[in-house]
């Protein structure tokens, strides 16, 4: 069955129909029909029941190359993109896909700034199992997340560090297919979250761009294969935009680090930036860090950014750079040396080992879920969030454990949660006899 | 990659995102997830992009006959069921998928009238290069195509023979849909079709259903395997409803009969009432009629439906049950004697033949779009059309020509319309040496 075409019609101007009908049939779309379809659904001149048919044609036929950079672009170039110029050196920005107890940006962007690079990034805020960089900021009483483009632009400037939360300024035809593919199941799409990520990252304005992508039962990504093709297509996309981009792709079938949950996560920065991090954390940290200053010009390769870091974690310049930027942006800076100042749950209860050995596995969705159970992260979009639950692990994959030793701390504010979270923790960490191999902290690097 | 589900959600209602992400990932859909989308985008609780984004996922993923059949209850169900019951005997019904020069509804309704089965049809209007039977009996002065349900039955009941437009009220999730799926690019998925055709037919209340689908170049389904698919799963669908089925998958390789354009079928379709039809057009109502006299039960086989039948031709009962049913509907039943009474075009003009040989092919296709071309189909909905222009065909494919011969007449009131279809109608017919073998009239009969 072929859609009629009349005679005469291609001289006529381009129709959407026309356009998710090429892409339903698995065909290419050319750069103007894409700059067409986003134009219009940006403007409101193509309806959102045609945006969301053409969604579901992309998920299902995919997009290559080509087709996912002009769609990033175009989306970029919805609104306002920002000019970092001003700040007179090259900016750098990184991206994670997320993951559960993903705190990576609260270490890696005052440290990297600590080393002379200015870090300038917009985060997002959660859903479901894996929490945003935003919601565990906002656990810092006085925290903004909201600057204004130049409030932002100014914080660069001055302290050469910001995170704030995403403006609607920028790549708003991004902002609106989002809210679409949230409720029309278009979601899973490797073009779709590439140029979606992308878009935004490159509205930002930084030159340098390190993706963090997660990969396991814990990440947006559950195979290594599914994470390597969204960052290779990303780094592509950012290259193919005049960006330097870097990828990670780091593990995340279990929890990175130890702590989940958004006061517990932003604890576990400040102990990872006094020298006290999990080992994981801080190497993950460390990889993610060094890509960054590698591509930024401030080290030759990868030893020299290694030495760099440490010299900063251990001179406190690191910690000292995140209580600037934390009081740059009106947060309680107090908090690094009193954490019960941050958001504090009260119920705690701990898990532990009914037997002796080593641990199997410790399941980040099971994990994540729990936190979400405890109230930790939204169900639904606009959901509150209570910013002291969650829950602290002892051990990692590999670790020897004996029977009745603590293997999780939960951290509850609700007698019947945290029973249910209980159980789902319980069921999250698996002990056998024999020690195993822990899985992979790096999977992949694409530098 | 997988859509997060957190513990509970299955206790939760039924959403519209976790049906259509069900559909995408080409899973089956139950008769309740059918009945909750169809009941939902009907009453505007599920907004039209979910719709939207469902359709293209059934276009690309598919539907069993199972969906199909419960999709189809479920939107004939949506509105007004007809109840015929008052008319005290088994009332027949056909639809033909569309086509060129397709006039069958035109013969066949009076003629199976005529033999003593009541006929009550729906039809629809056309699009493209496929004509609507509605568009059709507009061109009739007078003919009233919008009864309301009573007058539909009143009518039904007293000279046994109706045929006006679709009602809103019958099947309106199906109305609601296809509007959708024409904005979409949605429209082309056998189940979609399937369950659109059938829903109406099961709404309009008729036992017997005739299914008159076309294959060819001119039709909607270009191959034989595409429309038997489609026979097939409406036969089924018609039958696990209740109803007596049959299908005839006819030719559309070339245009039916010999006129192409309202007024000019019309003609066409008195002439054959008159015994003076296109072989092709007569043996095709012949099969048609035969049908729906078997299924009503008037008849025992084929061969006593053929003897009825020819005998109210030629006894002229078929012509004055044609004569009582327009005058019934408000038509003017002079056009029978004075063919002029209809809307005539202005400019008249032959296609000659450039060599002498035997016809190898008339492109239904070519020819509905210069019908069209004319201005006597619509290029989009809500369209004007001139009823007036058309095509009349000498020969048919096999028939032998010799050099400056006309092969056809143009009925035009532009005359840049009328150089522009010159041309089309002069490419769509080919002359070769041989004789060559004429498709068949009919491909299959489904009984």
């Amino acid at each position: 069955m072929t859609r009629l075409r009349l005679v005469g019609a291609k001289e006529a101007s381009m129709r959407a129909v026309d356009v998710i009908a090429k892409k339903r049939d698995g065909q290419s779309l050319s750069r103007e029909e894409i700059a067409f379809f986003v134009q219009g659904f940006a403007s409101g001149e193509i309806p959102d029941y045609q945006t969301a048919a053409w969604a579901m044609a992309v998920v299902l036929r995919g997009m290559d190359e080509v087709e996912t950079t002009t769609l990033t672009l175009t989306m970029a170039r919805s609104g306002q993109v920002l000019d970092l110029s001003s700040v007179g050196q090259t900016v750098a920005d990184k991206h994670s896909s997320g993951g559960v107890g993903d705190k990576t940006t609260l270490v890696v962007a005052p440290w990297v700034a600590s080393c002379g690079v200015p870090v300038g990034k917009l985060s997002g805020r959660g859903l479901g199992f894996g929490g945003g960089t935003i919601d565990k900021l906002e656990a810092v009483p006085g925290y903004r997340v909201d600057l204004s483009a130049s409030e932002f632009l100014a914080q660069l400037r001055e302290i050469h560090l910001v995170v704030s939360g995403q403006s609607r300024d920028l790549a708003p035809a991004d902002g609106k297919l989002y809210a679409l593919r949230d409720v029309t199941a278009t979601v899973d799409s490797v073009p779709l979250i590439a140029s979606s990520i992308m878009s935004k990252k490159i509205a930002a304005g930084a030159n340098v761009i390190v993706l963090d992508v997660k990969t396991g039962r814990g990440a947006l990504m559950k195979t290594e294969a599914d994470a390597m093709a969204l960052a290779e297509l990303m780094v592509k996309i950012g290259r193919g935009s005049g960006r330097r981009v870097a990828a990670v792709v780091g593990d995340m079938s279990q929890p990175l680090g130890l702590a989940i949950g958004n006061s517990l996560e932003v604890i576990e920065a400040m102990e990872t930036l006094k020298g006290r991090g999990p080992r994981d954390l801080v190497e993950h940290c460390l990889v993610v860090s060094g890509q960054m200053l590698k591509l930024s010009g401030a080290v030759q390769d990868d030893s020299e950014a290694r030495s760099r870091l440490q010299d900063t974690l251990r001179s406190g310049k690191a910690l000292a750079k995140f209580a600037e930027w934390i009081g740059a942006q009106g947060g309680d800076t107090r908090i690094l040396d009193d954490y019960g100042i941050l958001p504090t749950a009260r119920l705690v209860q701990e898990v532990k080992a009914d037997r002796s050995g080593f641990i199997a596995g410790i399941d980040a969705l099971e994990m994540g879920m729990a936190s979400v159970l405890l109230g930790g992260g939204r169900e639904m979009k606009g959901g509150a969030i209570d910013y002291a639950v969650g829950l602290v692990l002892r051990y990692k994959v590999g670790d020897p454990v004996r029977a009745g030793e603590t293997l999780c701390t939960i951290h509850a504010n609700d007698a019947a949660k945290l029973e249910r979270a209980h159980a789902a923790v319980a069921g999250a960490i698996s002990i056998q006899d024999a020690p195993g191999k822990p899985p992979p902290l790096i999977h992949q690097i694409i530098s």
